[in-house]
Parts: structure tokens; sequence; C-alpha cells
């Protein structure tokens, strides 16, 4: 694979370096789309006159909105002309609820594209091409950070089931609860904060019977602003939600939004189990059915079609040991509080797994470690980069269209 | 409290962002000390001239060379005259193996002297009130970093036992290895380099007999340059260490520094332990005996008293419960695999508590995290702070002089 230097320098006069910063710039912009982009992919765009100057930036805000490209271009106006579009995803080739940004970039005048990744919608792939055909100057510079920024999508077309991000607190010694069950206040304010920003940005959030029984959440987001309103699901494959638990309860903003149930599928139920199913049918919940042996992977195909892009774990160790048995977990966020629990039957945030070697232990790429008041914040995923970024669409299957109906 | 701001502006021209920058200065470059300035502080020193610009810097490098006041003054020569010293512990009073710096600090001409911790130590305190009696202005002006350097010099002048600190690996849920004891290689090469580079700076390392047992380890500082040599400790109260363990081969390096090993007091002792006893010292074992019921605090008072300021904790999870039930953990350096082994029965950092309410537990601050890799480095201290770090020399007792004889 030719390195982004030597790629970078044979079709522009800007320096890799310049290119780079544009691109470290469009990914951070990017990010601001997480929870209003979604199932479209996050894409940032810069425009860099031909100094290597930033013109203008934009990012894709809204599904069914301008794409990042528009914006970036709307708020450069005439100073377009000529000028190098950077931007983290292949510009896409085709018409959904907004026109194709190929041909918003050729009607600009931008004279070169520089992308990060390839897209491999294979509605919306080719805008390179197009863009090519016509006589920009286009170029395809990998960066690792669009890389990742991509990921989710990426792995989404890939595997036709949503993006599924943990997050827990634990003690530094691995403890999410003391062996009593005690894990309030375990993780700060800020730390408290944050995961209720999450939970308005994602389309879902899971939680297992255990957590239901023992915590009686209500897995709503409180105190922050929204981007959308998630969806409840409790892993629950005998059905054993109380009808009273909050996770149930109604109020205006999930009224039309039924608490999902995932359950053993009818051949493996009970007729008790059957029949408590039936009650909380009959309560409002809906009932979504496991695969064999209480499989979560289909029903998370199923809730991929019902337009389900993100989902966030929020549940005991049995629920994600599960998640990681079935190569389900793709991304975690971990507050790790200041203190040593110290007891061998404290709560973890894993279970149900023996390995016999660590080599056989599936290892995570560490992207991020903050500090937030006293609590360490690690951000880990397990789901692998492409090796060469160019090929994820070679390997795509199972795709929807970049913009869904 | 009066802050920085207003304290520093009362008696000086410079901004408090200058005196705070020469702060966090001299705390960087005084950490490179460690290792050589033990059982002396680490001290550094910045001089500035009136206008905030940095003149000449130091720190204490070795116990028994110059303090950082000298080397500071040394590398100005000249230019010291009417310049203001930013250091950060008050300037000793004493003659020790070096003159006291407030004397090298009059000689030279300086105008004025800040100074971020007050010298708690009887014998070496004072400096302050002498530059002030011979008409230097004298600030003193808390700084959170410099609190946090004096903080193991400070603790083993108030509780005559060393600094001790414990490393350990483990995976994000906290397991130190696998439940059939397989650890090896849990961290990345950059943290295993670190540690070797530690075992080179601290006076002693300690680890438990569970350990000597299963991983029969040296305990010797490998491919890294080292300040000292540190004797091995191991707690063994029953004196189970065997004959052939690593921890007791003699290399060339250890040949003068007998290996320790923690046993139960001879009161305690059942005949065949102290027929090990025997053994243990016959082949040149050092013995030192624990308080009542295997406790760890009188030993390692004696220890302070035998030279040892900083011990490094390497031990398994049952002495690290140990020296947290008697409050004896000051700091830890814990390296993150980024890996979740989810199992209940894998084998912990520390047990032997069994906490009722999170409330009970002691927090730790949190100092710093790092990536290093794919691994995350979390460094904590449970060790409070002084609330007013001027009061520091008040509570102090069981002193001992800044430099030992």
């Amino acid at each position: 694979m030719s390195t982004p230097h030597s790629i970078a320098t044979e079709g522009t006069p800007l320096h890799p370096n310049l290119i780079r910063a544009a691109l470290d710039r469009a990914v951070r912009i990017a990010l601001r789309g997480h929870g209003g982009a979604e199932p479209n992919p996050m894409v940032g765009c810069v425009l860099l006159d031909p100094h290597g100057e930033q013109i203008s930036e934009g990012f894709h805000r809204q599904c069914g909105g301008p794409h990042a490209e528009v914006e970036a271009l709307r708020a450069a106006g005439d100073r377009a002309r000529g000028a190098t579009a950077v931007v983290t995803l292949e510009p896409c080739n085709h018409r959904g609820r907004t026109g194709p940004c190929s041909e918003a970039l050729l009607a600009s005048g931008i004279a070169c594209v520089i992308y990060a990744v390839a897209d491999p919608n294979p509605l919306a792939q080719g805008g390179a091409a197009r863009l090519r055909d016509a006589g920009v100057r286009v170029l395809h510079v990998p960066h690792a950070g669009a890389a990742e920024l991509a990921l989710p999508f990426l792995t989404r077309m890939r595997c036709a089931r949503p993006w599924i991000t943990a997050k827990w607190a634990q003690s530094i010694d691995g403890a999410v609860a003391l062996a009593n069950g005690e894990s309030q206040w375990l993780s700060g304010t800020r730390s408290r904060k944050m995961v209720h920003r999450e939970r308005g940005r994602v389309d879902a959030i899971l939680t297992g019977i255990g957590t239901v029984l023992e915590d009686d959440p209500q897995l709503t987001a409180r105190g922050v602003s929204r981007a959308r309103i998630a969806q409840r699901i409790v892993y629950d494959p005998d059905a054993r939600t109380p009808l009273d638990a909050k996770v149930m309860t109604k109020d205006r903003e999930h009224d039309d939004r039924p608490t999902t149930i995932l359950v053993h599928a009818a051949n493996e139920r009970d007729s008790a189990t059957d029949a408590r199913c039936t009650a909380l049918a009959a309560r409002g919940a809906r009932l979504v059915e496991l695969g064999q042996r209480g499989l979560i992977a289909p029903a998370m195909q199923f809730l991929a079609k019902d337009g389900v892009a993100t989902v966030l774990v929020e549940g005991g160790g049995g629920l994600l040991g599960r998640l990681l048995q079935e190569h389900l977990l793709d991304e975690a966020w971990v507050f790790v509080a200041p203190l040593l629990v110290a007891d061998d039957v404290a709560r973890r945030a894993a279970r149900g797994h023996a390995p016999e070697a660590l080599a056989a232990i599936p290892r995570a790429r560490l992207l991020a470690v903050r500090q937030r008041g006293s609590d360490a914040l690690l951000h880990y995923r397990w789901t692998p980069l492409d090796r060469k970024p160019s090929d994820a669409g070679s390997t795509g299957r199972s795709m929807s269209p970049r913009e869904s109906p």
C-alpha cells in the first residue's frame, strides 16, 4: 500500500501534513453529527484554498439533511471554485433525499477532492469515478481517524445489524457492583452525565433481565438535550420482566415506542413463559424472538431492518458475556472509579467465559483514555478495521442504502 | 486560604501565571531525580529574571549531591543577582552533606524566593524565615503538582515508613491472571519496560509468597539503566520460600544485599516454621519479623530505619489486600490490557475484603491517565494530600533529617 505521503503529493500541491490536519479536523466535526446522522454515516468535510488555508467546513448533521460536502460548499459560496475538498468518506453518487454530492462538487467548480474511506454502499458508490471522469483531481488518502469514524457504518452495512456499544462503570479492579449489589454512584457526576447524553443519541438501549429485576432502571436520557429518543430493549429469554417494571412504564416520550422484550423463540418456550409473553404484550410490550438457545444476533438483525442503527448496552455481566460470545460487542466506554473493592465475589462487567489462554481472548483497540474528574474513561473497539480501507466495498454484503427511505 | 493569585501578586511583579508555569516546570524536572534523590525529597528549582524569563533550572539529582537551588544558581552564575528563585520545596536551612540552600541563595544575590511546600523537617526547616530576615522577599505559593511531588517525602517523615507503590497489569475487567494462573504478557512491551525502569529506581521490591511459589520471579531490573539496585523482599509469614527460588539467587549485583523474608514473629511460629527460617538464614536470607498476626507495618518501619525509602510491590491479590487493610498502599500504577477475561474465577489484583457499602471504601486520586500502545496506564494515589500544604510541618512526627547520614 502506498503511504499517504506518496499518494498525496502525486496529484495535489498541498503538503501531506496539511491534508492530514484537514482530515483530523473533518473527523472531529463529523462526530458532532452523532445521534443526528444515523443510520447515515457520520461525515465531515473541509475546503482548502490552493495555499492550504481552510475556506469552510461542514458535517452531516441530520439524516435527510444536507451531506457534509454540501454544507461545506454552501458555507464557501464562490470561494469553492478551484478549492480542494477534503472529506472523510467518498462523496456519494446517488440521489437520495438530497442530490448526489458528486454533482454538487462539480457544479461548485472544486478542483480537487481528497477522501479517506471508499464508500462501500453499492447504491451510493462511484462518486470518485464520476468526479474523475469530469476532470476533477481525485485522491484517496487513507486516514486512521476517518477509518474509525466510518467503521460503525461499514460494520452495519456488512453485518446487517446495529452497531453495539456497551458502557459501564467499575472499580479499578473491575467490580461493577459489590457482592450485595450496590453500584449506585460508582462513577462520578460527569461520567453519569455523559451516559445520559449517549442515551439521547442512540436508537435503542439494551439491558438484561437481571438488571431489570435488581435495579429497575428507567433507561431514559435525563437532564441532557436529545438528538433522538431511544427505544428500550430487555434481553429476557424467559419473559420475566415485571409488568410494573419502570422500563415498561410509558410516558409521553415513549407513548408510541413500545418497550421491546427479547424472548426465546416460540418452540423453546414453556407454557408459563408463553403466558408471561401474552401478559407483556397485553401491557404494550413488543416481543421479538431470539435465535435458537437464546442467540442475540438474529434479534439484532431484525432490529436493524426495523431502523435501529445504534444500540447502547447497559446491562450486567451475563448479557455482556453473551454479547462477547456472539462477537456482537463493537465498542465499550469504561468508566473506572478510583477505588479497589478487593472482593473476589464482587460483580464483574462480563462473565460466563472460562478462557484457558490469554492469547485466545480477542484484544480490543484502545481508541482513547481520558480523565473525567477522578474517573478514568477508557474507550475501546473490538470490531477490526479493514486492513485496506479501499477494499471495504468488495467485502460488503447485505447492503442497505446510505440513506434509509 | 488566599488564592495563589492574591498571594503571588502581593510581593512580586511576576504574573501569577508565570509563577505557576515556573512551578510546573520545576516539578517536571524534579521528577528526573527519582531514584537518585531518595531518601531526600525530589526538588526542582527555576530561576526567573525580573521579566519572568527563565534564566536557569536545576533539580536534586543525587542524595549527597547539590540541592536543586544550588544547581540552578550554578547554572545562572552572575545572572542570579536580582532574580527570583521558584522552588518546589522550602529551601533548607541546615548543613548536611551540602551547605544550607538559604545561605547559597543569599550569597547569590537572589531578590525573591517563591516556594510551594513548606519543609516539615525540623532539622532543615527555617529556610524561609532565614531568607526573610536577610531582606529577601519570600512567598509561599501553594501548587498541586508540587504538593504531590513532596508527598512521598512528607509521608515518610510523618509515618516513619517507606513510600509504598504497587504496580500490576490487568485486563479491562480487572483480572491479573486467568483462573489457571496464566498472566505472562498480559501487558505490552512498553508497559513491561516501564516496570523494569521503576525496579531500577526503588530501594526495595516486595512480593508475596504466593507469587514466589507460582511464578518464581527474579525481581530484578533488566534491560534498563538503574539508579540503584533494589533489595528483594518476600512477604512470607510461614517462611515457605524455597531455598532455590530465583528471588534467593545471588548474582554479582546482589552479593552484598541479602533477600529479606518477612516472617511471623518468633512467638507466633511453630517449630517447622522455625526450622525453615533457620534454613533460609543459612542460605543468606535476612529474616525480618512481622507484627502480631502478620502485620506488615512494623516490618516497614524497621526497613525505613534501615534506609529503605521506596518500596515497589509486585505481588498477588493477597498481599495487596493486606496492604490495603493496613492503609499501607500509597500509590499504584495500573496497566490495563485491552481485553475482557469475563471469568468470575479469574484472579484479581486485590482480595480479602468484603465491603458492605461503596461509601466505606477509600477513594484514590487519579493523578494521570496515559495511553501506552494499546495499554492504558492509570496512576493513583491513596495517601491524602494535606488540606493546607503550609501546615504540613505542624502535623509532623517521627521526623528524620532531610538528608540521611
